[in-house]
């Protein structure tokens, strides 16, 4: 069971690794949000890329990039499959849905992909990496547009066949009952990966035994940098003082432990 | 009196504004940090300028730029006025120290420029814009490297002398008790900004009434967001689940609304 | 009349502007070709946008940026307008295709976008700039799709109707035949631009008799490049040397003239 | 003996490979030209490495790139070396003057870096490396400063000895005589590599005769760029058409070929 948290910088990716999971997720949302934008396709492959290859140079941890749609058609697929496998990522995630997509958690009508034509990128994606060690992801969208789980299991049989190294389901239920009658269905051609954002009381233990094979913390690093910074910052223009937050945030010090800045300014000697 | 928030990226940016700050500051140690690197004049200042135009184009402040020691000798400073100024940056401030510098924070020995020599980089930063609106703070890192209050009071005056809109006199001192006698014996040819991290207990009010002019809170953002994100990753990966920290973290729809994600998507409406 | 040359780097715009034109085209063909990849929108805004820059920052002549289709829907176009105009680009041009187009003069099908919802888009755009000396270009590729000079008309109409700034009629006919019917037609609206690659005969002076307001030399310069640079590097390895091309290359000289190497290294003197 | 081509481009990098060289050279002096800007630092390691990254992905041959000084002190040398590798470049090239660096062919005085600071650069950069394969190739510009061959083999022995792969050796007389004289008397401890930008007439035979493992044509493409863009601008600019012009430049038919748009194309194919 791998668990993967999401890391919109080199900063999280660290962070992430501390914390003792497996691999990070560069995630859209995440990395919009880090920008002040919308998770809507307005950020462009060459933003994402750059995320992504920040936090793979800050960790040890393998990348796993959320790559939205593909960023158009088979094309930009291919293309993004060179760039990202040349710049060293262990594993990109497309969507099947159409570009420009909007956020999963949108209550904006999801608009899905044809899923012959999102096989067909899949098949794309695979034929196109050179690096046999470069993993794609199907992501489907089928019940986060209000399809069922008979739809999900459809698109998701469709990528494997195409060539997707595991298929990721995502879903905005409070529960994870759909995910589990996608698993019990799951004829197991390729690995089953889970988002829990919204289902977030199914633990991880839980989901191994319900054959999960990867889990994904999509959000909540950069949720809790909201609220921590927004609580922060409040407290100092009220106060007019940083004296009454120093205890809760890291120190100075810790900092330098993070960037390691012993161990980069030990190198200057002779 | 003007207080400024750090911002290492666009969010940061629009929740510095939300507070109530005047402008906010893009951060060499911050950036730094963010990309999981020491602040050690490894980031370029390529990569110093994208943060400063993520944060400019995030929000509705002015922005401060962290130009580090202006990234070289005056050739480099030139280009970065001019780069800076094309970007819509309102601001920037270097330091009196030799490139490639260390954090001030950190107890390695600070090496300071020749006076002459930065404040000639001054004159030539200012003969450099073409928009009249730039400004240029001149920082001095006199008491960081040890130096006396004569010390930066003779260097903020070269400095001054040439041309700079305002000098940022430094201190890691516990206490603001350097920084009022600079104060003090300031003749007041251009307004002062300081950035009190260690000496914290210092007021905005008490600032104001000794004769600051700008006041930057300049990691603090960072450090809530290191002890915030620790917090959580490390909890959800003990737990195995979200659960117990979906309370204080921000939630879904508060970050759709910090990326006004509805006035986005209203403008797709014919 | 406005004659435009086409400067996918900041080393063409010099040259363009030593040359005696008015402003440069940074083009998504030349820019795409320069990175050794198809005008299929695989490059991104975040590319495009950079090669803008890059021109801009070399030359003192107003840059036009070929932003292809707009890089998505409505959403992508406003976003597009806010990062253009923050950097300090003169125009932008957006095409009545759809994303991802392939370049005009592939004998590919060209998909065009719907009438109505690019006119919205235009009517995006003009509301989301901010700087009131923005132009906005709407391109209409009618006659590239195999359309009648009635279809350019209607088209450019309600572009200029959704308030463009200027239309530019695009045709890849060997002469400017559809072009002098639609300037005959058209009733003024706005200005109206041309790119005669294909019908290069036609004289800027016959172009301003027709009434044309602006002309983009769009890709004459890369292609200048390829034949040329191509011949001097096939002369070198074949005759392991390059003593034979010396005097049909600039010198090193003409190099650091054109960088002004002596301007430069002059702000170093105290 | 090993042909290299300078390509400050994805399209010169494709143009390197046609014409039949083994590697491309992402030169710090044509990288710096095509963004109209001396080549004296003002340009960073970001943007050194991106141009780098454009050669590589366009091509199949591994690419060499020009790092200047290594842009600082050890660790910026010790960052680099992570980035570059990290990125997939083969080899890159530092050389010993202090930065920020001028141009070796201006005749302003060329600032030599200390032999053992330089030396030990060589070997933070060897011990950072995690990919064996990455070549550090370590220049002496002794003879641009105006030292004697004897400065040289000094310098290019303590480099060797520090573990550098290869050492380069760089000149700008008119005659390969340095070059000879340092050939004859090189014990042999790793490859040389030479750049005969100067001694033009020496031929690649000749080289390989002498001893040269690697001859570099630094920047004969650009200058091709330079003169051929410019012949071709004025000619339009005062013809006002480009009809003299088409039959000298590439048809829009050879860029679709160098772009491989067909083999692009079909990929939408299902």
């Amino acid at each position: 069971m791998t668990t993967v948290m999401g890391a919109p910088s080199g900063l999280a990716a660290i962070l992430a690794q501390q914390s003792g999971f497996d691999a990070v997720w560069s995630s859209s949302f995440e990395v919009s949000a880090f920008r002040g934008l919308p998770d809507a396709s307005l950020l462009t492959m060459t933003d994402y890329l750059r995320a992504a290859v920040e936090a793979d140079r800050a960790c040890d941890l393998p990348v796993i990039a959320d790559c939205d749609t593909g960023f158009g058609n088979a094309l930009n697929v291919a293309h993004m499959i060179a760039e990202y496998e040349a710049a060293g990522i262990a594993a990109v995630c497309i969507e099947d849905k159409v570009f420009p997509k909007v956020n999963s958690f949108s209550e904006r009508a999801q608009q899905l992909e044809d899923m012959a034509e999102f096989a067909h990128r899949i098949s794309v994606a695979k034929a196109a990496q050179r690096n046999p060690d470069l993993l794609v992801i199907a992501r489907t969208e089928a019940l986060i547009a209000g399809g069922e789980v008979d739809d999900a299991l459809r698109r998701a049989r469709a990528y494997a066949d195409a060539g997707a190294d595991a298929v990721l389901v995502h879903s905005k239920a409070k529960t994870p009952d759909q995910i589990l009658e996608f698993l019990g269905r799951w004829p197991g051609t390729c690995p089953v990966v889970v988002v829990p954002t919204t289902y977030y009381t199914w633990t991880v233990e839980e989901m191994r035994q319900a054959g999960v094979a990867m889990t994904i913390y999509a959000n909540q690093g950069m949720r809790a940098t909201v609220s921590a910074v927004r609580r922060i910052m409040t407290l100092i223009h009220n106060a007019g003082s940083s004296a009454t937050i120093e205890d809760e945030v890291a120190s100075v010090d810790e900092i330098f432990a993070l960037q390691r800045l012993d161990e980069w300014l030990a190198l200057s000697r002779r």
